[in-house]
């Protein structure tokens, strides 16, 4: 059986579906501050699915999740990157911490495979573009970013030190259905509240790759089909990127609204923290054979129809 | 007015004892769980250092702290690498929250320039020897190097997302009088047990950057001197390494002891989470013009007697 912490979130249930697919039976745990029990409610009656509601940050209820399990997926955290700038222990706690109360319980009870969702965000403002996994010194910027780099060094702390199995995947920006937070969600809610305009954060040249949550979750199993050493480390994205003022572009497209003002408040970053290029080197992905599905622009593009459903306009 | 975590220790003593030797007025915090009164009691009645009993997990007392201060040298950490295979939330509290207590209370107070002690642990098993401040991927395989690198990322988020400005040491192994922990010290206090026999963990072929506690405080301020950067990032060592074996004859020789048998427990490592080798590339601290006064073997060897004299034998 396989847990999934956030498995009820954005990214964590397309896990959830993507593992189900595969004959596997799932444990999702999560504490629904992001997460929403309809993202799972396609498997009530299915006996693959088992949802536990608890918080990472209870140690002891950690523990008992891990009963009968034999890989961890760990996805949940803070999804707001924005958020650590208002209140700065947010990815402190839901990140680093939660990320060892996850490793602890594994190793009290004796489970040893953990995999990861790591992002981008460790890179900081890189100096090499594309940015490739060896790629140094590590300077996030944001306090997400540095939540995932203390992550994943607690992962490669239990590997060297405990004997753990650790597969970290550097995500691209995830987009997709079941979005409840970043970009397109809020161009969309813009929209919603005034459909004359659509105000951007920053100049709109902020650069980012690009990723569909189902080519996120197809691209972490496959890596994990592929390596068996003891700490794997991939990114995972598409290869290319997309403005800021491209999504507003098709985001707008895709609402068939008329007359539209994108207005922009200027200045590189959308917020203190912001990275405003990252582009991440998938070659080591697409060196496993895997293939993305969409690119950037068509993933932002198929995620606006999507949220544009769910949301409404 | 300075502000010196773990003042009271082994690294923060020598580094208050070189503020003073600038000038500089400075407040030493500790807990004294490894720190010592007598590290400091050398400057009672001089008027420029006061000390303050305190946990870097009471973030009260740390805001408390900041009062007066324009730069807190943060130096405060679990000191012995080898307790994180037993308790695996030392490193976690008194490394990475500890240091996000640190910058939440600067941040409050409005205190902005921090330096801190990382460590060659956050290298991990590295590929490339010497190792460069930008060798990547981090991947630490100790619970003390993940706090390092953890920690370092926090500093990096806070210059990133608060405007402060940082400083980041990542430290050889560093020796010297006052020293509480570490070979040499545990060498001594197993020939005071036994002087017939001296029983070294792992095969002896560990190797590894020392650089003496003094060259270590004065290459922390000198780095200090001519960067303003908003994040510096250096490798402070010798530029060379030194064998355990080595370590273990330097020792028998200093304690004038005869007939010492040294014995190996065998393996490569000393303990899980122990990096058999780490090798400096301190060519970018060299470049800024500083000399170490003794490289890694004379660092020992001096160490070795002045810790003969401390502790006695």
């Amino acid at each position: 059986m396989e847990l999934v912490t956030g498995g009820a979130g954005f990214i964590g249930s397309h896990l959830v579906d993507a593992l189900v697919g595969r004959g596997r039976g799932v444990r999702g745990f999560d504490n629904f501050s992001s997460g929403r029990e309809d993202f799972l409610s396609h498997h009530e009656g299915s006996g693959m699915v088992e949802v536990v509601r608890g918080d990472l940050l209870d140690p002891e209820s950690v523990k008992e999740s891990m009963d009968g399990i034999e890989t961890v997926h760990h996805m949940a955290a803070n999804p707001d990157i924005r958020l650590g700038t208002e209140v700065t222990d947010t990815d402190l706690r839901q990140g680093t911490v939660a990320t060892y109360n996850v490793l602890e319980a594994m190793r009290v009870n004796g489970v040893s495979k953990i995999s990861f969702s790591s992002s981008s965000a460790v890179y900081g403002e890189a100096d090499l573009m594309p940015t490739p996994e060896d790629y140094g010194p590590i300077m996030p910027i944001s306090l997400y970013g540095a939540s995932k780099i203390a992550s994943e060094a607690l992962i490669t702390a239990w590997v060297g030190t405990f004997g753990a199995q650790g597969y970290i995947h550097r995500f691209a920006n995830i987009v997709g259905p079941r979005g409840t937070h970043g970009v397109i969600f809020d161009f969309i809610h813009k929209l919603k509240r005034d459909p004359a305009r659509l105000e951007v954060l920053g100049d709109g040249f902020q650069e980012k790759s690009y990723m569909s949550a189902q080519d996120c979750v197809r691209s972490m199993l496959h890596v994990m089909d592929c390596n068996d050493d003891d700490a794997n480390l991939y990114n995972l994205g598409t290869g290319d990127t997309c403005s800021v003022s491209r999504i507003a572009e098709i985001v707008v497209e895709e609402s068939g609204l008329d007359g539209v003002s994108i207005e922009y408040t200027g200045g590189k970053r959308g917020w203190a923290g912001d990275v405003p290029k990252t582009y991440l080197d998938v070659s080591k992905l697409l060196a496993t054979g895997f293939e993305p599905t969409t690119m950037s622009e068509q993933a932002i593009r198929d995620t606006a129809r999507d949220l544009i459903d769910e949301i409404g306009l």
